[in-house]
């Protein structure tokens, strides 16, 4: 079977042979994965990784000790936790010390035709979600995470800073939830995907808003974007940091201090939730979808997704 | 009356006229003021401070509208607020945008013989409770403003980082309120004074501890001091940010959204709990006092201020 390998500032396909499970496993055919931003910067070399990448996939059951999941069409939690721990205990099994991450942390990851993961990550794709829809749970999951973190208000009026993929999803996630959204992106094209979800989106100038939040949603992707999210939070404010940034991020803390702002990290979340999202029809994914390539191609897709205006790209099988 | 003077990265000692007071406001005779780092940042130059600065004072009311008022000792809460915004309407007239503060934003401080501030600021200092205690109400407010902040478990284990006047405030008034407080400095004179009050203390080494609170206050008035701060606690755990460091600090956010971390920014506080924790002899500050000097002495106190291992600085009339 092929399996996509990064090593050294390059993607390449080799020739691997087929995992085979463990108990506890399923054994499970990709049908479909997407290229995540972090993929992009472990090709770049952050965090020393060499290996099989890939974390955000749909693929089918083909061997599991539970045979009802055989020949089911599944995504999968990439945190492999140890399930013993006191995190895994509270169910936080995504702050697990020794965990292994998929694609990311001592996991080989599921651009490659065959992956296994423990039957209890997996979670079945509901008839009605398109797999090309289905492979959006991870990155929503992220989304969501903000609204497991924090009792934001009913009537709270949300800003997103940023208009990438994950922005797009952050704030249509938001919406779902009858928050009152405010996107704040540089693309026209992009902020009118989220505009079909009824957000209400603008056109980020060299003028940001000052003070004007009291709950704001910094998914820039760039150094920049924390200074600004502080900037436009009101005193007593929160911001949700969820651009992961490579290297260290210049912060005047004065503003934070002075005007009491909380910065609040947030990562992966609950498949749970993003699964109803989909479900729901409540999140647009169609038109994030920049490009479908063969998995043979990863090398290429590599190269496209980091391509300005390109959104997600999908490795098909 | 004398007055000290900020002026060019220089304290003087000038000769003004004694201020008159405007309805609301009471007129007041300085009996004590206490040097605090901001004071040293104003004097540096930083926010592009000149006048007249201190906040931190006690003083003795002569004139005010309220005859009650008149012949009793008094401190005064900093900030000036409007009382119309929806701030002050809340009760947080410390985030009034259109506030003065004493000393340090439009309103001469109370390093002079006599100052105003409106009668509504003024809180009586109980008979029991000494002057020289009753100047630290107002960095005593600043700690006990995260007990305002956050509903932290009764059982928490809550680290604070530093050693500095305001650490040393911080973890006493923790102690106080029961929680079990691990107090990290690099001065065993300083660590002392906490130990006192039941504070457990430890000289930090190089190596600090990682992920093991769940709670950290960072109050070493470094800009190294909150990335310390961020790897001591665990992940889903908080940092309350209670150093004002000028100007940018490198902060490697990785870790903050990896491990969904909490930074709460922390400034001032309310001054009741405060003065009842020195009433009730909870938090002890005489051993903070490093040096008293006249109010005319005020250049030389400023340059002891500075000096290592130096705490508080009273200027007294």
């Amino acid at each position: 079977m092929i399996a996509v390998h990064f090593e050294k500032r390059r993607a390449s396909i080799r020739k691997v042979s087929k995992p085979r499970r463990s108990e506890g496993f399923a054994l499970i055919r990709l049908l479909c994965g997407g290229v995540c931003n972090t993929d992009i910067e472990l090709l770049r070399g952050y965090y020393g990784f060499s290996g099989t990448p890939g974390h955000e996939f749909v693929g089918e059951v083909i061997e599991a000790d539970t045979r009802a999941l055989i020949g089911q069409r599944v995504v999968g939690e990439i945190n492999l936790a140890c399930e013993r721990c006191e995190w895994c205990k509270r169910g936080l099994g995504r702050h697990c010390p020794t965990r292994k991450v998929l694609g990311i942390v001592r996991q080989p990851g599921a651009f490659r035709e065959f992956l296994t993961l423990p039957e209890r990550n997996l979670h079945v794709v509901p008839a009605s979600v398109p797999t090309e829809t289905a492979v959006f749970v991870e990155p929503l999951a992220a989304a969501c995470e903000i609204l497991d973190q924090a009792a934001i208000p009913q009537d709270a009026e949300v800003a997103v800073l940023g208009d990438g993929k994950l922005g797009l999803l952050i704030s249509q996630t938001l919406q779902a939830s009858n928050y009152r959204v405010h996107q704040w992106g540089r693309h026209r094209a992009k902020l009118r995907l989220a505009e079909r979800s009824g957000v209400h989106t603008e056109v980020a100038g060299p003028k940001l808003p000052v003070a004007t939040y009291d709950w704001v949603v910094e998914a820039t992707g760039s150094p920049e974007g924390l200074r600004q999210a502080v900037q436009m939070v009101r005193p007593r404010g929160t911001v949700f940091m969820k651009s992961t940034v490579h290297g260290h991020v210049r912060i005047d803390t004065a503003p934070v201090i002075v005007n009491e702002i909380t910065l609040v990290g947030s990562r992966c979340g609950r498949f749970e939730p993003a699964m109803a999202l989909l479900e729901a029809g409540k999140v647009h994914v169609a038109g994030l979808v920049s490009e479908e390539l063969p998995l043979s191609d990863a090398p290429r897709a590599m190269k496209r997704a980091v391509q300005p205006g390109v959104l997600k790209v999908l490795l098909k099988t």
